[in-house]
């Protein structure tokens, strides 16, 4: 990059907030995913709106790429730069307003997913999206990957509850979407096509979201199945009961045993599989539901069915589920933690590709997900200095995603195609597919400023 | 239109099925919007997704433009094909597919909407959209237009039940998009851009739409208040108590008088407002939410507040808020209904607006709707032939338009832009909303075969 470039965006966000010094530069130059790095030429930490659109129309005229970036923990090297400017949004954090009467919340976009939680929650309020990074994760980046998390089954995901943008695009023009009205018919809805377009259609610099109020309750359960099928039969049975859980959650052997390695949560090893399942609202309402996933878990023949006595017994069944990838990434030096999904009947037959791939590859893949969604996150625990494993390892998902396809399901329910799924995308959404999404995203950036190299 | 073109159109659909004379043509040359018209050339009743294809493909050829037509409910100029052909859904009218296991419906567009209603309400299931056209307006008109209805506070409108689409493109193509995965985000989001684009990015031949768990139960209940400003304010203290009902419906003074003249339900004449709410769910909790919602609005000073004993006292007291438009339309020959709507906090100052403006232009406006949507209803009686009024009519809802835009608001809640609204669209989205939306209909219509002359 030109020094008299990286003066010019100097003078945009000031000297100490422009890095371009080679530890800088590495530090930026990875995200969550493993087997992809790519250094940036510069990063930029703007700290107002007015220089992001300076940034955009400069970085617009020398022809120079742009990737925003929040917290990097992306899974599928959708905050990599590929050489352009890193605009990093650390200093854009604030939360500006939560508006109890139209149930809303206004924020910039590098606020933290999980202090936008703490804060709404405090005031009896609800945001449910709660991806596994949320204590990391800003709200921008979970806008930009439409993330999901462990409510999405009862709650949705983060398209679910956006309802403004303010986005600058390509050229530095701003684009205003939506607001706090719930209903909005005007043109074409551009919020939902914002929300995961991954960082290359608009730089988000004002998100308003939904809020619900905060359920009165919860109740935490944990099953064991001796038998796999069994679990995903309990799962389905449950959602045809007409019970919506909030949280409807599943591990595998491969999984339970990392995690009684790593937490000693008193997992079991003899059994096939474990369901987390929690379910909220009015106290009258979920004690009917528990009641009858106790008995539809009994009636599938679980081993072990314990209800949480209370808050601290509850959080201590969910650590063996939220703790669940941090347990498998302890073993190998490298983690390929996918996100393959399907409709919910599904579950059983993708669950059974799976293990019949890693047997078929050699190589060792444990699974955890959110069942009742249909989407779950096979893990491959490999070495990325291992090419041969490697190779069988991408041979194993390519067959899964071969299958998720060909029961209707998707090659991502909530990581995004990034760079890591680029050559999957064409056939899941076909030539026609393809196009139109190309000539959006020529509707939007037309010079191919704006996170150049994703998604196609 | 050429008579050697008439016999190819012929050739795909049958001669039967190919509308060229003079009434049929009538027929098809309004929908439900005041003071527009606009002959097709041809009409054409499809029978399969296959003849849509071929239709698309000849018109993409000889450049004759194609408008899809569900039942011309539409509000907004929509399905009017200035001189092209119109495609007509009603032989596409078939549900394919309940699926209890993943919570969904598959059917063709010409579905009526309440048949949906009734064969999953059959089954214990629920979905929840229901336009005040639901006994006439089919799927795929209610998915082109993003249709809101009665039950959208909790429940949110059509665009958050599409699950899948297949759209047959400008050229013949088919473009599959989503499907029964509840998470998908493998590139751009073309299901809600598809929602909401009023037949101008493609055809829609199947539509997947997701259904939830029926409530147990319903609790409906009416509240009259003298003053309207009490109303509003009921309306706000309702969901800032973390209620929130199914149904939050408003009648001013104007509707209460013609709804009480033409059904004759009981009405007061002497009050300013009525609130119909629906609360919804299971027995325990409705019963709570009632008891909240009679509290808060007799502190709000209503005169009267009455709970339904039963369902066919519950019919009755929604019926109200149901015949309100028709009781409307009787009173005078034209019924301009439009949709403009503004934060849930607005409602107030909005209603405020609407009278003024009407006292202003002199000019009759009854106003209902959906206060908790912030979705108001104001519905001008005057008569096309009186073009001096009509003026006067134009220029209270330019006002009206202006005054939602500046709180925050919008031009269109649920009817869309179509022909009627795109003069006020650039004021709500800004040239780079219209730069960015002229860009999708590009990449999706290059030729602008597609119900063309709409939105923008």
């Amino acid at each position: 990059m030109q020094p008299s470039f990286i003066k010019e965006l100097q003078n945009i966000v000031g000297e100490q907030y422009t890095l371009t010094d080679r530890e800088s530069l590495a530090v930026y130059g990875y995200d969550s995913t493993p087997e992809i790095e790519s250094l940036p030429g510069a990063v930029l930490l703007p700290g107002t709106a007015g220089e992001v659109v300076q940034i955009m129309r400069l970085c617009h005229g020398a022809g120079v790429t742009v990737t925003p970036r929040g917290s990097g923990t992306n899974l599928s090297g959708g905050s990599l730069s590929g050489g352009g400017v890193v605009v990093q949004t650390s200093r854009l954090n604030r939360l500006l307003e939560i508006d109890e009467e139209n149930l809303t919340a206004t924020m910039e976009p590098g606020l933290i997913t999980s202090a936008l939680h703490r804060e709404v929650e405090s005031r009896g309020l609800f945001y449910p999206p709660d991806p596994g990074s949320m204590n990391i994760s800003t709200m921008g980046g979970n806008v930009a990957e439409n993330s999901g998390g462990l409510r999405g089954l009862k709650y949705g995901v983060t398209a679910d509850y956006v309802m403004g943008l303010e986005a600058v695009l390509a050229d530095g023009q701003l684009l205003r979407s939506g607001g706090k009205v719930v209903k909005d018919v005007a043109g074409y809805s551009l919020n939902p096509l914002l929300v995961s377009s991954e960082g290359t259609l608009g730089f988000f610099t004002g998100i308003t979201v939904k809020l619900i109020p905060k359920p009165q309750g919860k109740i935490t359960m944990l099953a064991h199945f001796p038998v796999l099928q069994d679990a995903a039969l309990a799962v389905s049975a449950i959602i045809a009961a007409k019970v919506i859980p909030a949280t409807l959650e599943f591990l595998d052997k491969v999984t339970i045993k990392c995690v009684e390695d790593y937490a000693h949560v008193g997992l079991p090893l003899d059994v096939d599989a474990v369901l987390l399942i929690e379910v909220d609202g009015h106290p009258v309402v979920i004690a009917e539901e528990a009641a009858a996933v106790a008995e539809i878990c009994k009636k599938h023949r679980c081993s072990f069915f314990q209800t949480a006595k209370d808050a601290d017994e509850a959080l201590k069944l969910a650590a063996a589920r939220r703790t669940a990838l941090s347990a498998l990434a302890r073993l190998k030096p490298t983690t390929i933690l996918e996100d393959a999904t399907v409709p919910r009947s599904c579950i059983a037959a993708m669950l059974k590709v799976i293990q019949d791939s890693a047997r078929k590859h050699n190589v060792t893949i444990g699974t955890f997900g959110h069942a009742g969604d249909g989407n779950l996150h096979p893990t491959c625990l490999t070495d990325e200095r291992d090419t041969d494993e490697i190779k069988r390892a991408h041979a194993a998902f390519e067959e899964i995603f071969d299958a998720a396809i060909s029961m209707g399901g998707t090659i991502t329910g909530e990581h995004g195609v990034g760079l890591a799924k680029k050559k999957y995308l064409p056939k899941l959404v076909g030539e026609s597919g393809i196009r139109v999404m190309r000539g959006i995203k020529n509707a939007f950036d037309p010079k191919g400023i704006l996170n150049p190299g994703k998604i196609f």
